[in-house]
């Protein structure tokens, strides 16, 4: 009987807390965002005029301008941008990669140049390969057999592993580090499996980083079908050469641009509750899911509250941030920014996952602050979101924690991300309508109940 | 303090039943079905040499015997074909589609015939178009308005429906009673909205039925971007045309088969777990997701056991079964067989919601067998299955309910199905690896589970 009465005491509070107009406000978000095509209309515009928009770019600026705009016919309270110096790396017209065999004879391959790497001039660079699939067998082989080669970095990703993010991780030293871990050997150039589980004919690009002290070496990415075939080749032929060509440059610094627009908060305008995407993207992509989706999600959110009337309490502001892909220097100006201003930031969440099915959202915050955020999942499952778990932010997003601010990440279904990310295959035809407007919905829904619950 | 020990009862009950062994076994399936591209390149042979296998056509009995040869390949304990007749209907090789407007002139539009529809003949078929978008409207035109005329039936799906599966089961009235209801009303034809979300140019084919005693009309989908021109135009010049030709036709019944492999079970060789999807699909299309993939994930799930050593107390059974998308004779075979011979079948699993990431089970049993059932979900859900519901188990595995077989069905994401759906756009390259074997694994594990606890 005593838990008879615990249990209705447990209904009535959390039927008052969150009561069925949370429910009803929750499913007119989803009827919103799953009929109108407003947010996926824009995202076409945004990928298929705004190509190669990597941050140092005039195509990233050009879509920073057009974003403001796009957030100007809004009628929102406040839309500015905020200036900000990048790295100013330039990938070159001509990317070349050469498979040169007496016993096979000569294969084109497909590569591209990774982001920071330096370029092998016009005359393009030959020399033996050796391959490793561990960074202890690289340590093993040492100098003595790596200088003066290429190294042909080939540990797939670990399929077994359930989320591919992991899988990622655990190979993605071979791209990051990589080339200079090689160059500290002696290597005179790297040559990287691409960061993907897919066996296809995309190379996928990314950042590389040279330790100091370290001088910069030539890397590409080979596309995962032909490290395939090089890895084959290799075992009976040791001693084939492989030949490159990239025409990357490092330049001096250049201006580029965070958009940013707000709805101002009707009690607490002086607290924020931030939702972001990066705008810019790979310069070998549309960067539809790595994430131009994430920032046309964020805008959708305010299109979602002005359409429907909701007033929140606090000052809501989407956020499409720059340079994430190589120096995170837009996420840095807004931090900056925040701090400057004194502004205080409730909440931060980004959309960095891709823009597949979503499934939950990973929070960084105290243990209370989760606790409190997850009493929503149960007004969110109906919806698929399976999860609110601990878990990180996002890149954008990161330098808000030394405010205390609360960091979410959407989480989506990420089986085929990596098939997509970073190479010509993340297009905006990857993208399905309903996947991507579930995650503005679900983005939507959260901001409206935290904005509503979380510090009242 | 009670409720620790309760607490701890628990732990104990459920680590006893379900040991950390079956936790490993399901971790080792995960691991092969994940590392391993058998099924994933089954399918692809499947879908490239044997396309537009409706259950009639020869390439559908290539197929049947093509997939009884991979299961003979594999080292089984018996491998067989059921015969049956099937409807022989034959789409024709011409399939056109005109709208014809004084105001906006003549446009060609992508149409394809509906299954057992009858054809136009080859001088085709012209006359006035009335759009509905509602079964009541259709009743409320009646014959006074419809007579002579084509009826263009264009209720769209509802994308509010968060279940697609919903928001197709809703609108299909049209594909499948459509024509017959025009037909009844006097009307020379139907044109059917393709039954899909994604506004794009591939037509959607499927199954209409007459009824008793109404003479059959000829009837095409039309995409879904020429059915929105089409309404467009027609509010504006509702005097247009319709013109279109199809040449399929109705012939004698013919032979098809199933195809079926088995593990013979070590302890009760007489009880069956049946695991299945049909080998037939529609004639415009690879039927990659529908369904040749549920019949290669079926076949892979007994390659999975062998790999392993995994020796099933009851016999397993992989059925490719034949006729799903017309009449359904291959599941009534099946069941006659069953019958016939008197066989036990404990649980039969269908899989044919697509090849997505899978998300969960839905069951048909007794409430007593579905909640030991949902026992096992702990040990699946680190794989992304989040449910084990009350729900359908599959077209073809129906007519088992009337043994007290427990029927399942594996649900997968379904935001892109209706995308794919019977249309030309249901191919290999919308497979994905990953998620394919995902659903691999999910239906090998719940097999494994339940051979071993269900009935012990």
């Amino acid at each position: 009987m005593k838990f008879l009465f615990l249990y209705l005491f447990l209904c009535f509070a959390y039927t008052s807390s969150f009561s069925q107009n949370d429910e009803k406000l929750i499913r007119s978000i989803y009827d919103e965002a799953l009929t109108n095509r407003t947010a996926y209309e824009n995202l076409r515009y945004l990928t298929k005029n705004f190509k190669g928009r990597i941050a140092c770019a005039p195509e990233a600026i050009k879509a920073a301008f057009w974003a403001k705009e796009k957030m100007d016919e809004m009628d929102l309270d406040t839309v500015f941008m905020q200036e900000m110096m990048v790295v100013n790396w330039i990938r070159g017209d001509i990317e070349e990669g050469t498979i040169i065999s007496e016993k096979y004879g000569q294969r084109d391959v497909e590569v591209c140049a990774l982001g920071l790497a330096v370029g092998t001039g016009s005359i393009g660079l030959k020399a033996k390969i050796i391959e490793i699939s561990s960074r202890q067998e690289l340590e093993q082989l040492g100098r003595k057999n790596i200088e003066g080669k290429i190294v042909f970095f080939n540990e797939a990703l670990d399929n077994k592993l359930i989320n591919t993010f992991g899988a990622y991780g655990k190979a993605a030293w071979q791209r990051t580090e990589g080339p200079s871990l090689a160059a500290g050997y002696g290597a005179k150039a790297a040559v990287i499996r691409s960061l993907t589980a897919s066996i296809d004919k995309h190379p996928h690009t990314g950042v590389t980083r040279y330790a100091e002290g370290i001088d910069s070496i030539p890397a590409i990415a080979i596309c995962t079908e032909h490290a395939e075939l090089l890895s084959k080749w290799l075992k009976n032929d040791p001693d084939l050469e492989f030949y490159f060509k990239t025409m990357c440059l490092n330049l001096p610094e250049t201006k580029s641009y965070n958009a940013i627009g707000e709805i101002r908060g009707s009690k607490y305008p002086d607290e924020y509750i931030v939702i972001g995407g990066h705008l810019d993207a790979w310069d070998n992509s549309e960067g539809a899911h790595d994430d131009g989706g994430g920032c046309m999600q964020s805008i959708e959110i305010l299109r979602i509250f002005k359409t429907l009337g909701i007033k929140p309490e606090r000052s809501i502001r989407a956020v499409m941030f720059m340079d994430e892909e190589i120096s995170q220097r837009g996420g840095a100006k807004y931090a900056d920014e925040v701090r400057r201003k004194g502004e205080k930031h409730i909440v931060a969440m980004e959309a960095d996952r891709g823009c597949a099915t979503p499934v939950g959202f990973t929070v960084d915050a105290s243990a209370g602050l989760l606790e409190k955020i997850q009493k929503h999942r149960n007004l969110l499952s109906p919806y698929g979101i399976n999860f609110i778990a601990r878990g990180g932010g996002g890149v954008d997003i990161g330098p808000l924690k030394q405010f205390n601010t609360v960091l979410i990440g959407l989480v989506t279904d990420n089986h085929r991300y990596f098939d997509w990310h970073h190479s010509p295959n993340d297009s905006f035809e990857q993208i399905n309508i309903r996947e991507f407007q579930m995650g503005s919905a679900a983005m939507a829904s959260l901001t409206f109940l935290l904005d509503k619950y979380l510090h009242n």
